[in-house]
């Protein structure tokens, strides 16, 4: 099928493709439409693979020849991409869901069918500009000066934690005294961050984990506490991890006063908002985020609230300089350029140096949705678990555990002639079959040792009857199941 | 326009948006058919934006309200995705291409269109059966044994290179003492890794340069004697960073020597085969790789000569194990689950949580392709790169620098008569004025002090006449030029 044609005329030769062979223009155009015609509500809204293909896929050969395209695609349509847990579906309640908007779905066909390299001014000038134009939009919600404030994207919260942990790490802490420095955070805090943590060569035992408030905040007067005893044992404290949303609650916690230890104890603030900080464009929310400014650098992921596929995220400092201290490479040029905003390529930025242009598809859903709808999208989200805690509230046997917090809301079914081992035991059984039945994706967390049922809903697709009837499948199922069964 | 629709039946409330009056399905169809149909050889290979378009998008506004589509997609095709180095471009020889297949779009297209969140099995099932399968064929490449290897997908070889090094860090040095942990490379090392040791917490002063050979491979005399001298110092040697296709000349270093040295010290050794690896499937290449399976790590783009669009690479290693003690998290729960490979989810073997399915383009494009076809591409790039030396060859004060290794051919005008500055002049001068001609990008490197013209060959879109035609007009504008000008 393949071979290299030898043209005789003047020794030109070139390659001929196997790919040239395919009516991909019409493929491809199927597919297109397949998605955009589909309602994702109709798929379940999360599906596992049974053993077998599981087996099928993971042995499968790379062939020698190349398989017939429809027969590949067959085994993707049928196979591959029907078991998929479905981040954009409205009855997808767990996790942080992923509602992203279609026009991030156009922005990745445009950026990918160009394959465009984002490291710097040679490679990629637009959409590099574009990238600094939404840093400082993003920034300027925070609250940081648009110079010296600075930021890169990446390809999620991870990365956007361990950027500015790492920028953190070189502006507080020697590493030759790496195992002095201590670090504070919460048992809420999310996972990521004890990985950049570790990543960046902190020790596993100067990560203190501060208590935290009936609200699931950091505790401030705990967090002295711990801070003025490291210092009194001769450790170095060097930074304090707080979150804006944290996953399981929806948190937010108190910048103000974080502000205040962090000057006090010069110490460097780090926001993790990877999930919530979307939530401060909503005028009902965004008090919750007063202070925030005081904060040294923040994460926030585009591919939550900002409805953009997957990796879409950034991390964004209040002193540009310190990302080029920690990822500039070269000192000596970079006194000269410092200066010169111009020259500063994302590469100097972070820790990548080939990457898409993850700020185009976003910069398009901004510039064709706007930012009202934007900002109603949220507000929405955060009105669906407002009518959720509402709608649990008027069940029998129902708590609420953690109220309506941005878009996440924690309940539980708690029936008092049962033991609490009974209690978590039905809460699990419910998430359990909610999700093996499709229909929606509302898994357990566990709150103040207690097994409870979280819905995170950010899905502008998601409608008050989805709420209203998976709630009341949760409700059934535990009306149905006989404890002598378990 | 948009509003939050109240239905008065039964409390439902749904929301409507700015996005449903828009005639997606043609746009989109549309815009892929101009991708599917243009000839990327008729565009300029490179082409950077004028000052006043980087102003514009520099200081856009987010609109409140949405700009009208066709408004924004105008931008896009005539500014923002005009002015772009294209790496998938016949004539862009310049760093390492990205000729990306059609069919790593299609995978794109479809990945994006899912938002497939590949972390861990319960998210996406067969997506990462697949990753792993992918992970086991290159493990076979490498001739590591599929068990206990592993390894993990990631956005790019800076990550590939990170990844390795943290593990390499956590199997040799405690953190405690890292100010003592020695790293040994060559300048001809990409400066990817030493940010990634950067991060990792090494120390700059204790990474070491070894001397390189003529062929720009590392020396390993020299880095025997600068480990007896560190050991002699008291420090602790750690790990040897070795390149399997350098960026500058496509040298492959010996890693039987390198090998042998690491098993004597017991140092880890990590090859950066971002670029180079893919050369170990052609039979004509694969020698320069003997030994290769004596390392403990190895990072490899797909998105440079396996055909895909960014961001597709890979992190493999000799015992996943090390990947699950750095990464994994949770080491009490690892203890039980280490034996059992079907719940190891790629978030405990990598930097990353929420991350695109990156692997599901490269199996499409592999199972339609097929490796033969692939392998036959790699040689064809390689193929190119000979014949670019043998035409240099053939031209009057023209010196071939390094000699065609993988897909990479440096070489430089070189006249008697003229300073070595001058001679510097004027391969600076060729290699930017063809650049801004737009038709071929062909940048320079400095090798052993002097300028050279680099021209790396791995599109197998580029003919023999793309090459000579490129080589001609170097040759061109410097015979033109007037060196009363300089």
């Amino acid at each position: 099928m393949s071979f290299i044609k030898n043209i005789i005329e003047g020794e030109s030769m070139e390659m001929e493709f196997n790919e040239n062979n395919i009516d991909l223009e019409t493929i491809i155009r199927d597919e297109v439409n397949k998605y955009l015609s589909r309602d994702i509500g109709d798929l379940p809204a999360t599906q596992q693979a049974p053993l077998e293909l599981r087996e099928k896929y993971e042995k499968m050969e790379v062939p020698n020849k190349g398989r017939d395209i429809y027969e590949v695609l067959k085994d993707l349509n049928n196979e591959v991409l029907n078991y998929l847990y479905r981040p954009n579906h409205p009855r997808s309640f767990s996790f942080i869901p992923g509602p992203a908007s279609r026009l991030s779905w156009l922005g990745d066909i445009l950026t990918t069918a160009n394959n465009i390299h984002a490291s710097n001014f040679a490679n990629a000038t637009l959409p590099i500009n574009i990238e600094r134009n939404l840093i400082n939009y993003l920034v300027g919600k925070i609250g940081y000066e648009i110079k010296p404030a600075g930021g890169v994207f990446v390809s999620g919260g991870s990365m956007a934690n361990l950027t500015a942990i790492v920028a953190a790490r070189d502006a507080q802490v020697e590493m030759e005294d790496i195992k002095k420095a201590t670090v504070y955070l919460t048992s809420q805090t999310h996972h990521s961050v004890g990985k950049a943590l570790h990543v960046a060569g902190f020790l596993k035992n100067n990560i203190r984990r501060i208590e935290y408030n009936d609200d699931f905040t950091m505790n401030t007067d705990s967090l002295k506490a711990a801070i003025d005893k490291d210092i009194e044992e001769g450790y170095k404290p060097a930074m304090v991890i707080a979150t804006a949303g944290t996953t399981n609650t929806g948190s937010v916690d108190d910048f103000t006063t974080l502000g205040d230890i962090c000057d006090h104890y010069n110490l460097w603030l780090h926001v993790d908002g990877a999930y919530g900080l979307s939530h401060i464009l909503s005028d009902k929310s965004q008090h919750l985020f007063k202070g925030i400014e005081r904060s040294d650098s923040a994460s926030w992921d585009a591919h939550k609230l900002l409805f953009q596929t997957y990796s879409c995220a950034m991390v964004i400092v209040k002193e540009k300089n310190h990302l080029l201290q920690s990822f500039g490479e070269d000192a000596e040029y970079l006194d000269d350029i410092a200066s010169d905003d111009d020259v500063i390529d994302p590469e100097m930025l972070g820790i990548e140096l080939t990457r898409p242009a993850r700020a185009l598809k976003l910069w398009i859903t901004l510039q064709v949705i706007g930012e009202d709808e934007i900002i109603e999208r949220i507000k929405y989200g955060e009105g669906l678990a407002e009518y959720a805690e509402e709608y649990v509230s008027s069940l029998d046997n129902w708590r609420i555990i953690s109220h309506a917090n941005l878009s996440i809301v924690n309940f539980r079914y708690e029936n008092s002639d049962l033991t609490e081992a009974q209690n978590n035991q039905l809460n699990s059984m419910a998430a359990q079959k909610i999700a093996d039945s499709g229909y929606a994706i509302a898994y357990t967390t566990v709150l103040n040792n207690q097994r409870v049922i979280r819905l995170c809903t950010t899905n502008p697709l998601t409608t008050h009857d989805d709420i209203r009837e998976t709630i009341n499948r949760l409700d059934q199922y535990i009306g149905d199941y006989d404890m002598k069964d378990a």
